[in-house]
């Protein structure tokens, strides 16, 4: 095989896999990817992924199949999965960064069970209860960075102060940023707003001496605003957010393309404006920030959106090779342990 | 003065008040209000509303001013506007209803401030803990209701099925739907997703007998795209949800005009375009769904979103008539009876 860093992937794992996993492999080594020295591990059914394959000259030069019969649906409870999926593809493809012979998991498979094997195989960092998603999320001036998405429904203000430790390292990764700026997700600004979660979460952020960037509570329309970086929240209001916040643009472009179709002026201006159009569907369109990542693992495992098609699957290797190429996991190490030092120096409870 | 209903209108509250709420109130009666029989209290600084009145014919001759004062501002905390607030002119908008001067009270003031005063005087309905604050949203054909928008940060069980039915009652009110459905937000629609209090909500609305539409759990991009009529959850995830989804919005609205101002080309082609653009715009526009209601007390109060213009606040007065016209009062009272009663034989704990 060839040198050059290596991402494990389930190729089993999304709606239309392994097709839509090749081809987005084939798409990233021919846009972002042309002349990365990265490879890959396929971890699937060799007599399906061989076909798709032949069509993909970059990718079979720079893969090897890791064959596999079993698979893991996308109905299946993470209970379920954990039970029956031993050796399935999305658990060989964690397995191998367990083992150092990947650096980073790629995945478009069901998201309760990456997340189960991924605990199961990888555990978790010192101190840090259960992973959290980050997922990336487009706002005025750029991307930023949302977590938690969707890994933990009830949260303690320990796992709050975690997550914007580990999402200020994430964003620094990708971003190349000296300082990100931290928001903690709330229905207001004031002080006295929010549960007493929250609140606790806010206090110990604002006495920390880490250096962090927090500017304190952020609402729901800074998100896409822009006004900080990284914004941290609980897994389901980072979730409900996030699919809202897509509920909303779908909406939107509906209301578009019926305004669009309105009359026959309406159909040939918006020809001519063509060029325009596009450069709007491209800043909206969800496969730019398609790949989230489970951070607090002794390892990182990628998320891409099982409908995703072969450009957004391109987008989430892009993250996990941007990510790979950096320091990250040593940088996460190193905050994860100055906040727990810093905690037990002032006798938070965690 | 004449006859019709009576509607009680916080003059003073609001960023451009009382500018915006006389005009609001002008714009409401030569626009969608024309020819309506209603009336309005007007409560605050009769010098400074008198000039403004000068300039609103339809709006003079329709309503009777109420002297006051005292003003809560848009910082004011709840207890501070609960100390300070007697005989402001919100204390008097809602006094008003109170005392059975007035059928329902408008104001664009204070959130927190509306809410604590309006829940002192007019007290919840039997068994209600808290006023729920309930949204109307745009979606696919038409809009939806949204409760709790921010009203109740932490929720029971017995709060959310209170929820689903006053939201019924309120969605059948205004839309004259015969049977709304109704949805419980949640990060996925599996029987085992969520934490304990959406799961207990799930089941008791899952073996009510009351009638309810209950389609189960639904997710955050099932508001937009409109899968059902009432969307319920706690205060905290509405109210981020909802902010979220403006964000989205403005953030799409911002990238299309700097698409459309990309060149020459896309400058005339969108002048051409105009009247779809236009269309967009108004299918878009959040004044079009300006007016909250608080619901589950002794009287109807509605909440403008204090930075509206007087086309937004022309909505909530439109809203506020729409209720008034109803028999919306007694027909939520009979459900949350009905639901009540049912609770003590199926021996839910409320």
């Amino acid at each position: 095989m060839l040198d050059g860093l290596v991402i494990s992937v389930d190729a089993m794992g999304g709606d239309d896999a392994p097709d839509m996993v090749v081809k987005g492999l084939e798409y990233f080594l021919t846009h972002a990817g042309k002349g990365r020295r990265a490879r890959f591990l396929l971890h699937g059914d060799s007599a399906k992924i061989k076909p798709i394959l032949a069509k993909a000259p970059q990718t079979r030069e720079r893969c090897e199949i890791v064959h596999t019969d079993k698979v893991v649906s996308m109905d299946d409870k993470p209970s379920q999965a954990l039970r029956r999926g031993k050796d399935s593809s999305m658990w060989n493809t964690i397995a191998a960064v367990k083992a150092g012979r990947a650096e980073i998991a790629v995945s478009a498979g069901n998201t309760g069970a990456l997340m189960a094997m991924s605990k199961l195989q990888l555990r978790m960092k010192q101190g840090v209860q259960r992973p959290a998603l980050a997922a990336t999320w487009p706002k005025q001036d750029g991307v930023c960075v949302v977590l938690d998405v969707g890994a933990n429904i009830d949260v303690d203000p320990a796992q709050l102060t975690e997550f914007a430790v580990m999402g200020e390292a994430y964003y620094k990764a990708i971003h190349k940023s000296a300082n990100p700026s931290i928001g903690l997700l709330n229905v207001g600004t004031e002080d006295q707003k929010g549960n007493a979660v929250i609140r606790a979460a806010h206090e110990r952020l604002s006495q920390s001496r880490l250096g962090l960037n927090y500017v304190g509570y952020v609402e729901g329309n800074d998100i896409s605003t822009g006004r900080t970086d990284v914004i941290v929240t609980d897994g389901f209001t980072g979730n409900v957010a996030l699919k809202t916040a897509e509920g909303t643009a779908k909406l939107i472009g509906t209301f578009f393309n019926e305004a669009l179709q309105g009359n026959i002026w309406s159909k040939i201006t918006a020809s001519l404006n063509a060029y325009a159009l596009f450069k709007l569907k491209h800043r909206i369109d969800p496969r730019r920030v398609n790949g989230a990542v489970f951070l607090g693992l002794n390892g990182i495992v990628i998320k891409s959106h099982g409908g995703t098609d072969r450009v957004g699957f391109a987008n989430a290797v892009n993250i996990a090779i941007g990510l790979a190429e950096t320091d990250f996991m040593h940088a996460i190490d190193a905050r994860l342990d100055a906040l727990h030092d810093e905690d037990d120096n002032i006798g938070f409870i965690t």
